[in-house]
């Protein structure tokens, strides 16, 4: 059953539902839905925030419960390879984010791996004491950034990207790492991370890439876009489930200089010697650092296997596609002015982020429609479009229903504004 | 069926048999062993390296996945309390090692909460350089202790804990940390903490237990027993399951002042408001850090139900009787003089360890009769008693099957020898 046929919607103009139906057709390439479980009555446009359940997930989470962990026990460790899980299952988010085999491990939360990038940054360019970052970056690159600039005596100066490549030649030789976002959180625009990476090797120093919001729809290259470090997380557009672990890219050129502060003893050369001394694994290996979570870990292997065969480059065909359109309908609906999200495809990640006053209260009119996005502060509406399972129907849908809760102020309602604790 | 009966063991003599039926009895109180899986045949004692699984955890898993996942989404944050899972649970494991609500998060891994403990004491002492940590602790303890030490510009000095009261006073007023695990992880020696912590109270310092080898197994008492901190893993006797997260307790009293450093948005005051300063939560929220692995976490909270109920005592009752009487079986045997876990009750954890100069393949040709254990460098078959589902006609029946391998040699077949990769 098609979700969008079950909604309180008004009806498609009937050029607008041919026009989804064509732009469907064009871009069935990089489409998986068969992949997914999406909830009847349905329109999830909140993959960026958590990525739906794809049907690969409970079976194999079930045969790691029941065989791997209850019959076989401490044995899993060599007999299924649990020991090289947060490798492989790095080289598969690598091939999504155009990094070679053996850069990309599976590990620890988002925040966790930066912690690691800007404190092994510091220690590879002794000397320089700045660290550039977006003021507009998600709050906990923020945090961390801040924290273990402490720790080493660096000094954060909170440049936004636009910027970034001026302010890096003027900081010169100073300059250790620019730590940027692929694209922001809340508007949903991409910044050219490239022109930034070369800016920070132009003096020096080093760049590490956040690809929380990119990673899984978009076309990113790390090994070609030069990125010296990159960070990102299971759970938005990779599916890999609530809190899925995250992942950590260090360039192969660095590999050998990457002495980062969490020395667990996963991230050890010979890790069952238990000697005294900490020494490196040679590769990636050494990002790693206590007992990875295994459920969580191997539900987002299975979850990868969504993206089996299909070429980045339509993958990010159909996201533009989608948001494309989406912007469109609401150009159409007379909500246009309201985006701001920029319309130029270079510049857009795969999320459209509408303004208005009283944003809280739209997304939980929205949900009751069966619309679900999400908010930010402190007005924002966040609608996310994941390429493998959201159609262009489904964004057609979205923006009528959008242009109906905010025409007909459904959202003036006292049971949209009332908060939750959690959005 | 009773795995025991399913052994190539040779039958135990009935003085022997008697004795243990007689024991379980006696101790049955702490007996759980129908709300876990144990493979057919398989007498597990390696508890203390991957508890074996709880009944109840792929039902629960399975609805993590299928509904509040599949069908919820991303509302689970709210209407499940994902949001508040880390320290329900934390609550929950705070009962299994004395410690009253509000004081224990369970976040990361055991590794990535040490380090929040040694810098954050670090700075909770300033002007104080020492901190004091046993040479023959786990290592991931050693290495990141050092790690640590050396970004808060403290020295780590190796101090064994039978020494380390007197130590404590030598180093005095310049000891900010005392950092021991309550139970050798090869030896099974059970530590006398609360001294430890004493003397480092004496001193002005604060001290930090690390629980790996207890939590789950012992009446450990980290309020009464003054602790300032402690760390612990989820996956041993808690039986969470393979990288299940860890624990962090911080004493109720430091809360207000514990500035760990992994300045994530979870454990912010105010982490929905995206503000661009960290501000610390005022509890135990605080030991947050990034997006927690939900799955792996909820395996966890539904593996601790098979503690519901039981007093702390009869855990520690069963599985002290479970340890000395697999030693007197041994003594029975023949094999006393290899015992090196202290015969003394007070002194030992949950396991005992023999020595054998082939201890690997010792181990190996255990587990060909379907005896699980571990081997730990360079001589030590380690054998972990999980008070909840192993029996003493486990125990009598592991021991006599040890005996087989050690006196008939059976350890020196070839297949026995060969390394894995991992053991």
């Amino acid at each position: 059953m098609d979700p969008t046929s079950t909604h309180s919607a008004p009806p498609l103009p009937s050029p607008v539902a041919a026009r989804a139906v064509a732009l469907d057709a064009e871009h069935r390439a990089a489409y998986r839905r068969e992949a997914f479980v999406i909830p009847d009555a349905t329109i999830y446009l909140d993959g960026n925030s958590l990525g739906a359940l794809p049907k690969a997930v409970p079976a194999a989470v079930a045969q790691v419960i029941e065989h791997e962990w209850g019959q076989r026990l401490i044995r899993s460790w060599n007999e299924a390879d649990w020991w090289g899980a947060q490798t492989r299952v790095g080289d598969t988010v690598g091939r999504l984010v155009g990094a070679a085999a053996g850069q990309v491990v599976v590990t620890d939360s988002t925040s966790v791996n930066l912690f690691k990038v800007v404190v092994g940054a510091a220690r590879m360019r002794p000397g320089r004491h700045v660290v550039l970052i977006d003021p507009d970056s998600f709050p906990t690159d923020l945090y961390i950034t801040h924290s273990a600039a402490q720790l080493v005596g660096a000094e954060v100066r909170l440049v936004p990207p636009a910027e970034a490549a001026a302010a890096i030649r003027e900081v010169g030789e100073d300059l250790a790492l620019a730590s940027y976002s692929s694209v922001d959180y809340r508007t949903g625009e991409r910044w050219d991370l490239e022109a930034i990476t070369a800016a920070s090797h132009e003096v020096g120093a080093l760049a590490c890439w956040d690809l929380c919001h990119s990673a899984g729809a978009m076309d990113v290259e790390l090994d070609s876009g030069g990125a010296d470090f990159a960070v990102g997380c299971g759970y938005k557009y990779l599916n890999g489930g609530p809190g899925a672990p995250a992942f950590l890219y260090v360039a192969a050129r660095h590999l050998g200089g990457f002495e980062q502060p969490l020395t667990g003893w996963h991230g050890h050369a010979r890790p069952f010697e238990m000697g005294p001394a900490y020494h490196p694994a040679p590769g990636i290996t050494r990002g790693r650092v206590g007992t990875p979570p295994l459920l969580s870990l191997l539900a987002l292997e299975a979850a990868l296997t969504a993206y089996d065969g299909l070429p980045l480059a339509d993958v990010r065909g159909r996201s533009l596609s989608l948001t494309r359109f989406f912007v469109e309908c609401l150009d159409g609906l007379g909500l246009g002015d309201a985006v701001v999200t920029p319309r130029d495809d270079a510049r857009r990640g795969s999320q459209v982020a509408v303004r208005h006053p009283e944003a809280y209260a739209v997304v939980q009119a929205l949900m009751a429609h069966g619309v679900i996005g999400d908010f930010r502060e402190p007005d924002l509406v966040r609608l996310g479009f994941a390429p493998l399972y959201v159609s262009h129907e489904d964004a057609a849908a979205a923006a009528s229903i959008l242009a109906q809760v905010v025409h007909q102020q459904e959202y003036a309602r006292d049971e949209f504004r009332a908060r939750a604790t959690v959005t």
